[in-house]
Order: C-alpha cells, then sequence, then structure tokens
C-alpha cells in the first residue's frame, strides 16, 4: 500500500514517520520542501501534490488552515485516480469536509475527516485520540494505519462529525482553561498563595487535565506553546460558526479572549497564557 | 475536649460523628432540633446555642447561608469562655469571616475559618478536603480534630482566606461545568453520538472530575443532587461579590445561568442541570 503525506509539521512529520517505521511506502510532500526533505531517507520527497497524489493508494493531509485544506484538496481531487482514499487530519470546518466529500465522492474517491488531539507529544508517542467521520466502510479499511498513528481512535458517524467532534473537545477545553484563569486570576488579586490554591483545584471535583498540565504554567507565566493561541483560536472562530444558532457565551469568551491576544503579540504562545487576558490594565 | 457541634444537616451530621467516634466528648445543635436527635446517644443534644457554647472548648459550625453564619456567631460570641476555639465551616463570605475574626479576638476568642469540598460521600467517608484561614498556631492546634473529618487539608493564610480558596475553587468548576454543558449542547444541534462524544472528551486533554462525574448525568438528564443548584448560586454570587474589581466573563456567564434556572424549579436540582439553561427556547 502506498501512502501520501502531506504536510510535515511539527504535527505530520512525526505521523508520517509512524506510518513509514511501520513497513508502509510513504511519500510526502511540504509547501516547504525542505521540512519533507528531513524526512529522507525514509521517506521518499514529491515535488508536487500531483506527483505524489497519482502514485498513492492513500493520501493523508494535515495543514495549518481551513484555506490550506480547500487548496490542497482540489489538486488531491483533480488528480487521484479512482478509489484512492483521502484522510484530511487538520482541525477545520465540519461544512469544508462535506464539501469535499461530496467532490471526492464525485470523482469516485473516498474521504474522510480525521482530526487529532493530544498535541506534538501524542504525535511524536503514537498516543494521539482520533475522530473520525465519513464512510464506515471506508473508515473500517483504514483503522490499521490509523492504529499507527493513535491510541484512541473514535468512529463519530457521517462526513464531517470527525470535525464537529474535535470542535466540541476544544469548547470543553476553553471552559476549562478559562475557568482556571479566573480563579487564579481571582486568588491573585486576593493575595492567595497560588500553589496551595492550585494544590486545592487539582485535588477535588475542580481537577482537570488542563489544571494539572496548564495550571503550574499560568503560575509562573510559563507561556511557552504546547499548543500554540493561534490554532486554537482558529478552533474556537470554527466553533463559533458552527454553534451560530445557539447561545454559548463561554465559547464566545474565550475567543474573544484568544483573539485580543492573538492581536497583541500572544498568536505564537500557548493557550495557558490566556492567564494574560486576565490583568488588569 | 469538648466539642460543640452546630449544623446537622447532610453536611454537618456525619462530619459529627466522626469526632464523637474518634473519642471526642460531643455535643451537637441545630435549628431544627429533630435532626440532632438522630444523633443521639453517641452525640448529646443542646437546646440552645447558649446551652453548648458555655460547656465547649471547641465549637463547629457549619450551617446554610451568609446570614445564617452570622446569626449563630452573634450568639457563639456572646456566650463563649476565653480562649474557646471557633470554626466556621459553611461556605460563606471571606468578608464575614474576617468580620467575625475580629468580633472573637476582641472577646480573647479565636476564630478560623475551614469550608470544605468533596460533598456529602465526603463528609460521610471522612475524605473532605478542607482550605483553612486564621491563625496558624490555632490551626496547628485544631489540625487533629480536621484529620477526623478529612483527607486534604490546607493552610491558606489569614482570616477569610479559607473562604476565598473555596471560592476560588468553585469558579475553577463553573468554567468546568459550563464548558462540557456548552460543548454537549453543540454536539447535540449537530447530531454527534453523545455517549461517543463524552469519551473523546474524557479521554484526553478535555477531561475533567466534572466530565467524568457530572457528564454522563448531563446525557441522560439524570438532574438528582449531588450539590444543589442553590448551594453553587450561593458560591458563585459570593465569588461575583469578590471579584467585583475584575472582569471575569466566565464566572458571569455561571452566575447568570444557575440563577435563571434557580427561579424555574431547579433549585434543588443538581449542579449537572445547567445543561437545560442551554435548550432551545
Amino acid at each position: 500500500m502506498k501512502i501520501f503525506w502531506i504536510g510535515t509539521g511539527v504535527m505530520g512529520a512525526p505521523m508520517a514517520k509512524h506510518l513509514a517505521n511501520a513497513g508502509y511506502e510513504v511519500f510526502a510532500y511540504n509547501r516547504t520542501i525542505e521540512k519533507a526533505k528531513a524526512l529522507l531517507p525514509d521517506i521518499q520527497v514529491c515535488q508536487t501534490i500531483e506527483e505524489g497524489v497519482k502514485k498513492a493508494d492513500v493520501v493523508f493531509t494535515i495543514v495549518g488552515y481551513p484555506q490550506d485544506v480547500d487548496e490542497v484538496y482540489q489538486e488531491i481531487i483533480k488528480h487521484a485516480k479512482p478509489n484512492t482514499i483521502l484522510i484530511d487530519m487538520t482541525t477545520s470546518s465540519p461544512v469544508l469536509a462535506k464539501i469535499i466529500n461530496e467532490k471526492a465522492q464525485a470523482k469516485q474517491l473516498h474521504f474522510l475527516d480525521a482530526p487529532v488531539t493530544g498535541g506534538d507529544i501524542g504525535a511524536i508517542n503514537g498516543t494521539l485520540s482520533i475522530m473520525v467521520g465519513g464512510d464506515e466502510k471506508i473508515y473500517e479499511k483504514i483503522v490499521p494505519l490509523l492504529r499507527c498513528l493513535g491510541k484512541t481512535i473514535t468512529y463519530m458517524g457521517e462526513a464531517g462529525s470527525g470535525m464537529m467532534a474535535k470542535l466540541v473537545n476544544q469548547v470543553v477545553i476553553a471552559g476549562n482553561i478559562l475557568g482556571i484563569a479566573e480563579g487564579l486570576t481571582l486568588a491573585k488579586d486576593q493575595g492567595l498563595n497560588l500553589e496551595k490554591m492550585l494544590q486545592v483545584i487539582t485535588g477535588g471535583s475542580a481537577n482537570s487535565w488542563q489544571a494539572q498540565n496548564n495550571g503550574p504554567k499560568m503560575l509562573v507565566r510559563d507561556d511557552e506553546p504546547g499548543f500554540f493561541i493561534k490554532h486554537f483560536l482558529k478552533d474556537l472562530n470554527l466553533a463559533l460558526e458552527a454553534s451560530a444558532a445557539l447561545d454559548l457565551p463561554v465559547l464566545k469568551a474565550a475567543q474573544k479572549a484568544y483573539e485580543m491576544l492573538s492581536k497583541n503579540d500572544y498568536a505564537e504562545k500557548g493557550t495557558q497564557a490566556v492567564i494574560a487576558a486576565y490583568d488588569k490594565k
């Protein structure tokens, strides 16, 4: 089985390597071609999308933003041979996923949306969580490939539902992380010992993955990115778009805070830096 | 050492029993005296606060609202003998705790604010988390008593800081629980499988105590109280008051949602019922 991998950034590069290590023949393409070349000699590098797509049985994509997904799939769908399986792992728009799915079907191609959570660590360790939308029979065919990339693989339903599940996940994270930031802001304002406060939070019913992993970073204002604010803002914007018919005030507050930070040199910081949005002006 | 326990509700009754079981001589008082009588014969019942306070070396209180705390402490401070240690375990106002502390000091009494988390289960099992504010030397004297009641005991600092830590904890919970409610509302609106969605949430970086414990209840609309909405609303109102100088939009959204529910027959439901606040009108 020949696999073509498009997008060899911090997530894509280690993911493509897992497939090569599992014995699959993997080709790769990246807009900045040098990043793909770092994967040589285990993975062959293609100069164009067309070149890789024409050889592939399965095409994986993990790129930046929905507009990148749209561009890349125009090329893929133009050149892919019938029955090629296309899998987008970018966190992108559920609506776009449905559109691409229809375009793919019209050309006898199979499309799955399969975004991930777990960050660069999960990509490196092969412990990602993967949410998949699209035709279930096609999903079952490529599960062995996904098992090379992630630990938890959940089939969510029709085309677009993988993307939607990821956005829902991000809404929950937004509540967790803003709640922690607001709590610690109040604690600091009132002169509480913040280390002790975080112990209390993580010791009971306020505990969360975010409190354990991002709480300590908030205390010392370590803004280094695990997960970039610019990417989280993209996800929150997509979630807002998907929930336009609903009134979700926490999501709105989160989008507002992260948008403000993004405009103030925080785009490349980690999501925990949202606590800076609460600093007194 | 003689202990007087005021407030023998779902929390206070099992807590007082732990002290009696540990060998302390315990007297109890409750506004509805029948509730205290259920503790006979292990615990003696007093007909008035005055009667119990006059005999006691240590007085514990765990009553309903700040106004109840205020009333009860007027009686306690009037009748307590010098050097009595007074410990309020109600979740109440940090400002009121400071006021009571000053009034107590003026009468050579010692006051600690020591609210708890962990619910009725924690009270029954003696596994509460207890946050303590007040004089550290007094705190050290009564730590053995607190160890009968809770597993995690954290000294937070000066008078009022136990109460403040509890309020901060509730702000964090508010973010967690509203984030889950908003995520599941979006998921339902988009036709996702909610059981699978909750698996995704609890399987990664969106995971939290609230998602694990209240998430499943939200799915089936099990509104039975673990923690009453009316009590959580009290806590959120106290947190809002304490954070008047700050802009905490998630806390504000939570207070608004729970206040609306409280006015619509949800006061006696559990906090997870907040998902009903997102139902389309």
